[in-house]
């Protein structure tokens, strides 16, 4: 009897993600889901991103929290609409809470929108969002065995940012194992490696959102 | 609908912690749940254990996984018996998991048994699995802002290592606002500041142990 209701919960998930991606895509929106452990970067990333690209493209983040509206508080100088949805104790976010979150949005008046997911290795990889791609985000500190442990996630990930790339020096990673861990999951997944408090690699993470919104567009007027 | 098989599920979850409890206290076992972010050094600070305290007390490991083997095998050199639960996918264990694996463990010859869960902030917190205490790791790496993100575990903490500490220096970490944040969900938790690379702080851990573990038997002999 579970299984039964857990597969009803996750067919209602899949189509409203069906739903929301046709939705963004007539209104040639592009949305990313950024996943990553408690403490990876995700909040820093976007506060550089928001900075850097905020005059470039229209942008809004959909801020994901189990408890708090901490990480939305601190995107919130950055002049781009953000929408929380606060869990209450879940574990990921879900298509029907972003379908929510968009009806809060003016679709017609942005090019890009970030989703910050829940802070969790694990559940937010089984949820689709509706999102264009899904981007795992790992730490150097959290060990060069992340991909190989939490498969699912990098399985999927249309990129992966290697982050913390300036606390190298004093960890235990072994940058080769952590390539070979990937490669094994996901065989031809571009990876940047970056600081978002150095700044480093950043500009690899620019050129890859310009490179996906051209083709978006691209992909629209053809 | 879901709501009632959800409590269903959970119910059944709390009999069978009760039960493991049950056991333990009439085996004069003592059982402690770590939990962390992906990353933070739990079988890290498990090898330092092993490796210390292998003499003195009769240690055995209940090791929760994703996906591979890995911690597992990392544990093995050190001569205590190890569980490994692989959760293909599951994000947290469970007690009927805990209660399969406590009858691969002779508890007649055991004084201490590590669960190492499945790396995620947010599910293993809302699962009783019959141990004494739950320990909560979070790294400086993480952010001193993890308490107050991830409430329902550091509320539940019985103990708190605050690991990594050698990687202060590098990190955006700001100590009083993670004591701040901390004590606001638990007045009186104590708090290990360890770093499992360099032993700094071990000591502490081992002393909570030893201090545990005497109480425990004098609870049984009195």
């Amino acid at each position: 009897m579970e299984i039964k209701v857990l597969k009803k919960v996750l067919g209602a998930n899949e189509d409203k993600a069906r739903q929301i991606r046709q939705l963004l895509a007539e209104k040639q929106v592009l949305m990313v889901n950024l996943i990553s452990s408690p403490g990876s970067g995700k909040t820093t990333l976007l506060e550089q991103t928001l900075r850097a690209l905020g005059e470039r493209y229209r942008l809004a983040v959909i801020e994901g929290d189990v408890a708090t509206d901490k990480d939305a508080r601190r995107l919130q100088p950055f002049n781009a609409p953000i929408v929380l949805i606060n869990t209450e104790g879940g574990c990921h976010l879900t298509a029907p809470s972003i379908e929510r979150a968009l009806q809060e949005l003016d679709l017609d008046a942005l090019d890009l929108i970030f989703i910050e997911n829940v802070g969790n290795l694990v559940c937010p990889a089984g949820f689709d969002l509706g999102e264009q791609a899904k981007i795992a985000i790992v730490s150097t500190t959290e060990g060069d065995d992340k991909p190989a442990k939490y498969p699912l996630l990098f399985r999927q990930a249309q990129l992966v940012i290697l982050n913390k790339i300036d606390l190298l020096p004093y960890v235990n990673f072994d940058k080769a194992q952590f390539y070979e861990n990937l490669i094994t999951l996901n065989a031809d997944v571009p990876v940047l490696e970056t600081s978002c408090t150095t700044g480093q690699g950043l500009e690899g993470w620019f050129s890859w959102i310009d490179s996906k919104l051209n083709r978006a567009k691209a992909q629209v007027l053809t």
